[in-house]
């Protein structure tokens, strides 16, 4: 019941304005305890809630997860500890983990087609954990992915040579610590939106991702927007928003 | 010239390897001086070269703009002082210059027709000129607008009796300094992607839009990222390639 | 007319549903073209807005003081710069200005009654400024004030010979740069809520009064919050609410 | 024995000038050994003393429950280790142990009767032990609290649909990580003061809270004021205070 | 008339408590409206108030001054603007100004006889106006000086052939900026204290004297304590305490 | 096969020029599967890949030394964990690894012969394994080495009695934490540039190395510059390149 | 040999030129393989070399410790690690070790007679750790020393009941954490010079003792100056050299 | 007359110890006043000393080209306000000034014959005052330089277009500011040596340079190391030490 719906009832006479006042409050909120879940947004958006595990106890994770079953709903959790993932094992057997990512997958309804194609260039081995977790991420939300991995600008021709299967992609989201020039040399090599993501790879002076958070904000290349340290996630997020828009609206 | 005619012509015996070798070196460069030209990533990209003035000489910028007008190319510049708009009115009487978003456009050929919407919302009146910045930006490279100003998050009834205009646009930019808030209500009220624009208004302890920036890279709502402060410019530019992307790709 | 009336009417039918959706966004904005003010917080809250002047033209300010003055409000604009201020001066040769706190006071109605009272404590001759700011916004919003200036730690029996003094206050306000030191040392002493302001007076590792905000936010005393850095006014409106609030609620 | 009774002593002959002396300086003192307990402080505040237990010893904390026991106070620490919770609850079998906030509580009394109405509102699940912390010691303190998680700006209807119910408070303990928004938008919906707690909730650019921290001191709402990050007790002793004051004063 | 003064005319009946109590509050504050002079610290100290005039208005800063010369005390400002200065000179005409350091002296008393001996040593010319703040000051509070200018540790035998001279000396001040190295290599070839003062001098990564701060702070030589940047005063300060202890305490 | 081979395959028919594209972009990469080795850089730089073990798992690193061996070519490690360690002892049994530096050297071929030399310098005894680690790098790369350890400026005699021995290297590496007073005081010793490294070496407000880090960018001696804190690899790879170059270029 | 008693040698004849520039160079070093002894500036000083054993190996302490105590010098560590501590415990039954400070003192020497007094002050029982090394040390160069431990400024009667006593001192040592004030209020107290100590305790926003050195160097009082973090060793030394001098120099 | 020197003129009885103690002090020190010049170090290196002239008065800069040429030295000035131009202009009518790099030079010997090659790559217009800066000083020091301005990796073929010629150097100095990435670039294209400079060319979250500084340093690239922001001079000192040394050492 939205509130139109809501307002129109009242209209009718079949719904007090007090009544009509507490639902229009209590609409889209789904109340489990220690944590609300946001249904309507999940409407509105076309994309699911994904749960950030981190922080959380296993028990709330169960409870979660539990819950976006019994809804029939399809469930993403990221950044899982190995003692939630091994409790969440026991009792979601469906469950696709992913030990890379630190992510678990619960399907309620069948994959949905994939569409579009994003590409997820990394700098370095080390980025693979952000990496993978944005791939997994981009592809529960529907969308194509293709990776190139270990494509830091110091081997530029490493990068090069990927770059007509990069230029394929309706987005392109980029990962690096270190200092981060990777998205500015690819945003110069693509006309598409570039997505950066800095990780907190590095040592000493790269103070846990901020050298690369600045780097990629401060990006000379135009077409690139940055998210947090190691938000893999949210860069699929925002990634897969851009490559599943139609253009129609 | 591109690389598979050059290598076509040295397959058909029209070209020397040495002279390939050199071609392709030179294939996109036009050398102005003080400055190079990007010709092909305009080409690549969709979108012409906008000329950021900040550091440079009058002369310089009079020079690119010149050069731009000889092409038949239209030119946009963005963080021009009075003194170089002085100049560069005398020389191009039929720019159009903005005193708020310090912005000059010079137009060689008509409009093109404006495509699809983009939202440009923003927290209080001292925002203003990064917000135009990027509507004038984002027109110029072929984008439908609608501006949604002084509607910070301390009266949310500014931002949420607007909610249903911002929510038909593609993409939306939320340009705010202070504690930069705006991005993840935003975010939270649209299915769209959010690129947020930290500014540098505040004071104290807001850095010169640190405190905007950091916030809008932390943000809580899915699907906001990240461009740097007071860059209307930039936001605009990956806006634009997300609201005029279409997608058969 | 309020959501409550709004939603009656449309139980009456004196109102179609559709026509109460359009005033429930539009209930609380009045929109001044540069800036909307917010009439039902104002309401809501007791306390009438005040306008923060930087990064505002002068024209800008002459509407928003017009417009309250137009609608019978007091208007209270802080940070006001020379230039605003005489042209305010012409405009509205009734109001009050204070060069020291840079603030200018706009009466249409008779004073209000001044109610409890608020100690106000600065180190420094320097933090002058930002205290005063701080009693004339709290004298603005019926708040008694009484200032203890030039009481930094360094001598320690400036501020301890006006102790009892200070202790007769609902709240106070103590304003400091340097290291701050004196939050601590009030709060220490007094048994009512302190609100501590942090000044950019200093130099050097003072880093434009980010010292002096660490300190206080760090502070060892109980009954401490700290707003931003120069926010005298802020400061006084919070104050002022605790002040004025009464043992009913 | 006061400083006035002291100085009526000397007047009388009763007490020499230099016992006088002497008594001034030990008037409010109670060591301990390792650490002094400030009685007069409790006596002229009306709030016992918090044991902030971080960085003690279990045998110091124990010694200091038994110290206040001994004289017939309520005891409350903060940030327990588990082994010195350990210790307590051998030693004193009526303790009240919280897992979550990491508090324990010792009654000699009985309870008082709380009074008043603080709204506790977080952000997210994460940020329970924080706002956990803040409630049982603004309860110990003699104030009633309601508390209303997971409300974080992203799914703003989790907020508005209990705002009338956060309006019924005295004042508002905001707590919230990552961007802090929570505080300014709290502030904008309601009229009474807003204490807000920058927690270490999130990763990346939220640098341990200093971001929600910078964001809550530059709010752009009024009425706001802010504590430590992750300073629950200071949230609640401010707040109580408030919420505690009478306006006879 | 001192506390144990009052304390026994209250024992001899020749004083009320009450008006003890008054004395004991106002006993050494000379109010001036705008500050308070601390009489009773610089008779404890043996070291007259210098007056910091930066953040001081031209009238300010003469009222203090004529305070001081008509109780017959020296009077010594820092950080005097131009403005002060050509104020101040036409109203004490018997003022010393020193343009370096921007420093003024208006003796009321003879010379005292200067004792001790402090080595200021700095590291180039850059950073004279702070040694030569710190000169004055010292002098002024009656020690001897003697400088060492242009001694930095690239070239390290500028520093070395005086190293036998600023070995005389009871303590030594270290001014420096950029990397700060001066009062590490000062530290090890001495046995007395070095007080360092970081300066701002330098640029990019020197951020105003941060990094000579924080070096100076890490020194890895024994007998290093630091002031604030600039604080050539404060430097004088403390060393002239050190220089004029004598050991019979 | 180079690209002048390729074009030239072109040229004489023997290659498709579709053929010629793909090896272009092919040309230098050998992928591994998590990792791309890039061969050319090798060949170009003379200087054989080293392996940042850092962040690679133990499987990974083993993969990486099995390529190498098995194409002849020899391999450093550095950063190795005691896990991955333990590992590649069984499988390299000739590989030598040192424990200090916590390097790993597997030869595949003869040493070659050492050239030139490098004098490396450090400050104290705990910044022994960054100093370590680019003895053992730069010996790896060719270069003869000289070390002379715990020559802090705080006993400047440390360093000056070798100064004749380090003054007859082509170039030095300096190492120092804590304030990194040592380079600046070294380059100004020698007439050789000086690659400085910062350590981590230190504590409070050292901030990890981010002190000796800006010391040394500030310093005010010619000839230095500065790579990331605690990188004694790369401090070794530019000072070889220094060392081993000869002067037909 | 002094360096005039080898110039002498090479004027008799009694040494060549050669051996003479030899011995200059070797004068003052003992190398003990991984570490130099610093054996002139002991005699120079007065003070012997105190060891830092942070980052030093179990067995490089043990090496030092026995180098001293082989020459008849007395030995202090600081900073041991419980693993060190057991060992030497083992080798030197003779040691003196403290727990709280980490400290451990290996006397080859009777005890000198203290002298003079220093007065350490502490704001909390978390600083304890520190304030200890600072008192250990000091007595280990011969300085006597009174402790006032949790004199925090919030409750300014724990520390005003102790001035007396503290104004007897030569020198005072304020150790404290979280703000920092103590030093300011110590400072405006005393006459005689007052080294600062900022510590780490504290959570949040002290980020790790930096507030504290922030609001210590930003003073507000006279004769304030400052050593690192958690230096209570650097305190002690500087201090006892303060207390220890005697004024004929 | 240089140590050795000094010491046989011992040795021979032709000079006392004294004398020859005074001596070694003062060996390369020459005093103008104000500053210090190196003699001795100009003469081990082989780089006469340049002027670094902010901060420095007209007046003194004068004297300092004074001495230099009375003593036949060639002089080198940066950062040159227009007011010290204007003066040294009248003074030397033979010194060629350079406006957009800030420089002077006054030959008193014919140039040397330049030798090797210094390529200087920077990214944008805006960094030609550092890159400039950073050739006349090579120039000075006797390399040639080749100059490939306007390369920023956003446009990566205006970078590899130039490849072979900036392969040809013997050391590269890389010039850029906002991301820096430049420097990453560059070192993996080539073989030699990368100096790079941070310019402070950028706005918001570049924080004058010190994003470029940090991207720089954390270089995922080898042979990298870096100078301070803006510092074109110092990377022309040791890159043309770098290109000037012969490999006979």
């Amino acid at each position: 019941m939205d509130i139109d719906a809501i307002l129109n009832s009242v209209a009718q006479g079949l719904m007090s304005p007090k009544e009509a006042r507490k639902l229009i409050g209590e609409l889209s909120i789904a109340d489990l305890g220690h944590t609300k879940i946001d249904l309507e947004r999940g409407a509105r958006t076309g994309f699911a809630e994904v749960v950030f595990c981190q922080g959380k106890t296993p028990q709330q994770i169960e409870d979660i997860f539990s819950e976006f079953q019994a809804r029939g709903l399809d469930a993403l959790g990221t950044r899982i500890s190995e003692e939630a993932a091994s409790r969440l094992r026991l009792r979601f057997p469906n469950a696709v983990f992913d030990k890379i990512s630190r992510t678990a997958v619960l399907r309620s309804k069948q994959n949905k087609e994939k569409r579009g194609l994003i590409a997820i260039v990394s700098a370095g081995t080390s980025d693979m954990p952000v990496a993978e977790e944005a791939r997994i991420c981009a592809e529960f939300f529907g969308s194509n992915c293709q990776c190139f991995y270990d494509c830091g600008v110091a081997g530029l021709h490493r990068l090069t040579s990927n770059i007509d299967k990069i230029r394929k992609a309706r987005v392109v989201i980029a990962v690096a610590g270190m200092e981060g020039a990777l998205a500015s040399v690819v945003a110069g090599l693509v006309g598409v939106p570039v997505i950066a993501v800095p990780t907190s790879v590095g040592y000493g002076a790269s103070f846990g991702g901020l050298c690369a958070l600045l780097s990629m904000v401060n990006s000379c290349a135009n077409g690139v927007s940055v998210v947090n340290i190691d938000n893999g996630f949210g860069a699929a997020y925002i990634a897969s928003m851009i490559n599943l828009s139609d253009s129609k609206k």
